[in-house]
């Protein structure tokens, strides 16, 4: 819950010089300088979850890519092709964007990967110092990496379309009220999502009834996934993204 | 505070066909479609509220214009210039944001406005419906010319340079409260706005020490001012855009 009330703001927290900053959309990208910030890309549902979960079952490298045809492309080259729009598996690959799909012994197998928003805000995510995938699944492993670097820190979430969606900015509230130990929270979207966050701390599941995209998958009978998506430490891998592919840099 | 928890969702609310949404930054106006809509331009701290002084004291109309030099051209026509970038008059004119520039006989009167966010957001929003300003000072007003409207409704957030902020937030937030009796929420940053007013409800004043134009206003020395604008119904006018021009369409 919130510190207490004083004069004090959470924006003069002495930590040290590091901001910590959030984007509630990929469209809203290009208001950051990210050169020298560790961006964090979020997507809950599902990409960010999915991505932690083949690492756990031993992917070696997983290539996102922005179109269904980009996916085949690389299918055509030995990747396993998955591929998402709107909620669902593209006609004509065997994977989509569940969580599920995933859990099966991926050693030394590479995945090219398109979902909905995910992969497009990777994309927009090029130009920063480093960029690391970033959801409940991974959510401890990545705060202590995170705590260990001294960069700035960008939470980049993928939001709906360019929309900007709860599940990513309740993720970010969480992220947010962690690392405000070693970084200062910058923007009134960091604060915003924080705010969300503690308001929602005991009553997630009533907060996550609300959420569109959350009730898009529910209707799609995928409550299972949305459950999963929301447990917290399941997947303890470090997916970073350089030279165009995902890698786990714990394994490493 | 927040409805019963159950299974039916705000979404679900059986009120009638319009749905309200919420743009957190004019920089996202695209993602939504306006012409069938009305639009409320918010800027809290503080064009939205100033505008609603000026009216409340008698201004015939006011052209919002983007740039100084516009607002200089219009004031050789014979307009007051009012001009205010980054919170601080602009050299050369008399006024600038302050609701208390405006607190002062202006019947029979025209004003030109230039300020940082709102008269783009005021831009931004040209194609809609109608467009209607939005402030505390007007709240009341404002909601029950709502209600009986039957258009679809998007608040649309000045922010602060295409940033998100938390007072515009926190007042959408107020207001999705008091529409949905009679529209129905119909994206995430209109559920995340009215958690965040809900939350923020009984220590308003501790949220708003973290929103960072708070802040940089109350480092210029204008602390009156931002208690000012966080007052209800101080003005209970209804200035809408048409034209070119902002009238009072309560006077009319």
């Amino acid at each position: 819950m919130p510190g207490k009330e004083n004069k004090k703001n959470v924006n003069d927290s002495e930590t040290n010089n590091r901001s910590i900053r959030v984007c509630l959309s990929p469209a809203l990208i290009n208001n950051y300088r990210i050169e020298n910030s560790i961006v964090v890309v979020i997507d809950i549902l599902r990409a960010t979850t999915s991505i932690c979960v083949a690492f756990k079952h031993g992917v070696d490298h997983i290539v996102p890519v922005e179109t269904p045809e980009a996916c085949d492309a690389l299918r055509k080259q030995g990747y396993l092709g998955a591929a998402e729009r709107n909620g669902e598996v593209v006609a004509g690959f065997e994977i989509g964007n569940s969580p599920f799909s995933f859990m099966t012994d991926l050693s030394g197998k590479k995945i090219a990967l398109t979902t909905t928003n995910g992969t497009h805000a990777l994309h927009r995510a090029q130009h920063a110092r480093a960029i690391v995938i970033g959801s409940f699944a991974n959510m401890s492993v990545l705060t202590q990496w995170l705590f260990k670097q001294t960069e700035s820190i960008l939470l980049l979430c993928s939001g709906w379309k360019n929309n900007i969606n709860l599940e990513d900015s309740l993720f970010a509230g969480a992220m947010v009220q962690q690392l405000q130990k070693t970084a200062n929270p910058k923007d009134d979207a960091s604060i915003i999502c924080r705010f969300l966050y503690e308001a929602a701390l005991e009553r997630k599941k009533f907060y996550m009834q609300n959420s569109s995209h959350y009730n898009r998958l529910i209707d799609l009978g995928l409550q299972r996934d949305v459950k999963y998506c929301l447990r917290k430490d399941t997947n303890p891998v470090l997916p970073m993204y350089r030279d165009g592919k995902l890698v786990n840099i714990l394994a490493h």
